[in-house]
């Protein structure tokens, strides 16, 4: 059994310690936490695992294979810097980092050390996503033609990254995964409707990706709707996919729809119409994303490979999400990647 | 009884020719189409209007008190000129004319001549735009911090105008009317990922809004999703309003969504949060818009008043289209209005 | 072309002479209504047909081949008679009679005289009910084990028959084509539950018929529910289906729904389980019902075939109806057919 | 702290379980399951709570102040009965009994000790069945003219009840509570399309209830339905309410639909109609619904009042259960409560 430790304690720490405790493949060893309210909420329910203020004392234990980073995103490159150099692999919320640079250099260090640097983007191992993956690759959409996803709820607003940060990291990653295009330049525009804080951060943005191809991806990420749409599209050039995420059952709908050339007797209708077809929706599994992680960490350190979800996915979001920000502050311009 | 002649009797025109027909303010007394068949068939329906494959036929016609103009967009500005300088009242297809310095042009020769120049923005007339419009007004959103739609499905391809200006122009007269805000720039990024006919028309594209205070548009266009979604979400710093316009009822949904402060024991949460209420949906009434638009064109007429959708609101939505154009040859780089 | 009149040119009967009259097969003849308004109408919009208030007119005219009875349900009969007695075929609004001893007289009628008594169950020509008799002849549901229909909206109130003689037909009908289960008995409960006009007419009814086999059909019809429901599930021993009328695409839906024996661990829990699969919904054609039967019916009588909606679907129809009201009557009491 | 027990720690109980764990109100002193497999599993969760196959240990324990029974069905007589002679107060999963009777005498005992017997209708305690209540009572709906419920999908099969003992509870304990209309009689019918185990036990269900004013009640429920439906419609004279449980927002939407004399001119159509007007969604708040019961219970043995779901509402249930039943053993006859 490996051991684990977990930094951080608080809203999404509670799912991570939970799913390391209860896997088979881990003891959960340590928790730490800066505020003691939250290392005694766990000490609660999780009584056998030793807790520290000071990060250090995890790093110092000979004993810990791996350490799960909860914390807020601008502390994630010094903590998992200090983990990856005392040996232990290491596991980090999503987004990697705050800046490029500094995601570049823990992928470095992560491989020059031959460790495990998982990032927790959690969606890639989702069953939806998962299939999603699997019909693109079966070549069943043809060429993906642009990937569109709206997530737009009423949410918390937070107070250290805005919207893009915040939400775009999810999107990005499952664009990377399923996938395979190079992305070479960006466009955001946003806007911060509501001020809070005395902070500038803006609550509702639009993000435009061009690839290699003519194909494109835009996502529509905003804290203040007041229905809560979680929706993605893929256009594919033979098939069409789209994934709500809302939906009960469901979730993936595949849609049969190719160009068709049609004559049509009014001149002033086009010569090029596309045809709607059968639809099919997948059965999807019931496995938890976030278990099904854990297990998969685990036998990624023991086999020696890279997780799906790896530091050149990690690199690759936050190289987009610092490259979408700056075309926000510069008023959309184009930024090359 | 007022006369108006329809020029241009295809796909669009059929609705017109039968709009003005049912009007009991309106005789049809001519028709016109460059082709035959078009011409042929008009002529089943109606057989005691006239009709010419030459337009000049109708200016000469000292009766004609107005000429509707249901012709490809490139050919508008031509006819209205014509038709205005013979002196001839103009309900013209949106949008009003490929190019701002015609739609100005066009402004300038009605406003001079006297006469009304009417740009059948038919979206203004559906009770579901006159019931956004009320309660804007009203103050219940209060200020208006974003206005985003999605006016998505698997269309013809139109062979002469890419997507933006073949969709945007609801949005933008929807827009217009709704606020009355300043749009001073515009951003837009798409592509064209099916290519036919040899030329390169966007299929899909996303154009961004930009006012004067930090509020903000944004409106996604596409002929290439398999889904069919005309929703647009308006956010308000009091109340929220989604329009569906694919629901069969509860078309509008008001949401009573307003911000609040609240302390959370978890500190890597936010201090701010969005409350959501109670939701409200106003019955609409069953009014058809392009039939209350043919006799408030016959009541503008006679009082001398502009129409609600006037060339001042034609000539702002080809600005903005043209501009809109314009980024996305430049890779979404700003264009100031 | 063959001639056809029309009696009764009420809020259906216009749909029926707009199909004739669109028809290339047939002529529209003769139009008659006992009201003076409603002929003036018909004559406003098909001026080429004669008109009459009295049948007999039509009836006498030796060119007629066919007569189109849009009536009310309790002149059916006699008109129906008259006309097959005069040698012309029939084609009859649903349900074809108030009492089951008229169905049969007409279909014994129609048989002797060998002409076509059509009666017009519209829904049997749509592309969704022709789709589903389709998949359930194809055996791809297995035996269809229920069939359960909810038929509600907020409707008019009929004056002469209650909700199920005005809703129930819709789905007897659909019943008896896509199946060909055999009706032994019948319950039904329901109420007045808002009285007008001095009479107790039933505004919400729950019919259960039940089949040699063990399967059962249950319609569920309202003319009180604020909500427009027109849904259909037919659970099979293999496949389920569900059709939902009140959706714009994706009408047919269907779900791999098999048993499998599971063994669950905890023995509170039942050891048989049902797994949902993959589900598909199949494109359907945008032929319009009404002028498909329309054509259907001149092909019939042309070659002397019955149609698809033919006397004896007309009677079974109205023998369920009947027992139905019995059973309604007599408190939900089980009436054998 | 008052001190609970908990009898049955299967797949509900594990529910129960937690929920007084949780509460600051109850002690959990004991667990109690005839499977030592459950009893190891709680053990686990709930380490410091004594366990016993023989709930006659719990019963000689003079600390406990109630116990929680989660059994089977048809234990839950004799287990009630014996807590209740040992002094105890009762929380009982629903329904209540097997037989009236013996619910009679659970009830009637309960009364003579002066003890709460209340029954897990867990439903009467969630937002959203509470603000029905709060509607109805305030007389916003007008009378209560009808109550139509769908519960349906596929779910498990229960070995030893149909899915009227099943599912109905929910929807008569919801009637019972939000209207106080008395049941007069009873039709049912169903059948067992999907035979195992041997036995005849009833997969689908349709139950109609008769009330002394002319207002109906109707359930269809059913084990094997390929989508989960969870739809109450409630129709009022004023107002007409829908509960949609599988919505995630907007669960209960209410119409302003009154009825309204319409003159039409076409003499086929009713001079009677309904008017559809605004709609309104209240929102609900996010208390979860058992830990809300648990808390009752303990403030409702504290003050010695009955809890809202007392042993009246579990009688009620059950008469009403036992005489659908009877209905559908002998094919939808009426049975007079």
């Amino acid at each position: 059994m490996l051991k684990v430790a977990v930094i951080g304690c608080g809203y999404w720490g509670t799912h991570v310690l939970r799913n390391f405790n209860n896997s088979p493949l881990w003891e959960l060893a340590w928790m730490s936490d800066t505020d003691e309210t939250q290392i005694a909420k766990a000490r609660k329910n999780y009584p056998k695992a030793k807790t520290t203020k000071d990060y250090q004392d995890i790093l110092n234990d000979e004993d810990i294979d791996a350490v799960a980073i909860a914390t807020p995103v601008d502390s994630h490159f010094q903590i998992a810097k200090d983990t990856l150099l005392a040996g232990k692999h290491v596991w980090v919320e999503k987004p990697l980092t705050s800046t490029l640079a500094e995601a570049e250099e823990l992928a470095r260090i992560a491989k020059e050390k031959n460790l495990l640097l998982n990032v927790d983007h959690t969606f890639i191992y989702t069953p939806a996503v998962q299939k999603i993956k699997e019909i693109i690759k079966s070549g069943e959409l043809g060429d993906v033609l642009y990937f569109d996803s709206v997530r737009i709820n009423l949410g918390l607003f937070q107070h250290d990254i805005n919207v893009i940060w915040d939400l775009a990291p999810h999107d990005l990653s499952i664009l990377a995964y399923c996938t395979n295009k190079k992305a070479v330049s960006v466009n955001a525009t946003g806007s911060c409707v509501i001020e809070y804080s005395g902070k500038k951060i803006e609550n509702l943005a639009y993000v435009t990706i061009n690839f290699e191809d003519e194909s494109i991806a835009h996502f529509h990420v905003n804290w203040l709707s007041p229905v809560k749409i979680r929706k993605i599209i893929i256009g594919g050039s033979k098939k069409m996919l789209v994934f709500d995420d809302m939906e009960n059952s469901e979730k993936i709908k595949l849609y049969d729809a190719g160009v068709s050339v049609t004559e049509k007797e009014d001149i002033y209708e086009s010569l090029v119409q596309y045809r709607l077809g059968d639809m099919s929706s997948p059965a999807l599994s019931n496995k938890e994303a976030l278990a099904w992680e854990v297990e998969h960490f685990a036998e990624s350190i023991k086999s020696g490979k890279a997780t799906l979800t790896d530091e050149n996915m990690g690199v690759e979001v936050v190289r987009i999400l610092e490259a979408a920000n700056k075309s926000l502050l510069e008023n959309g311009k184009l930024i090359q990647l």
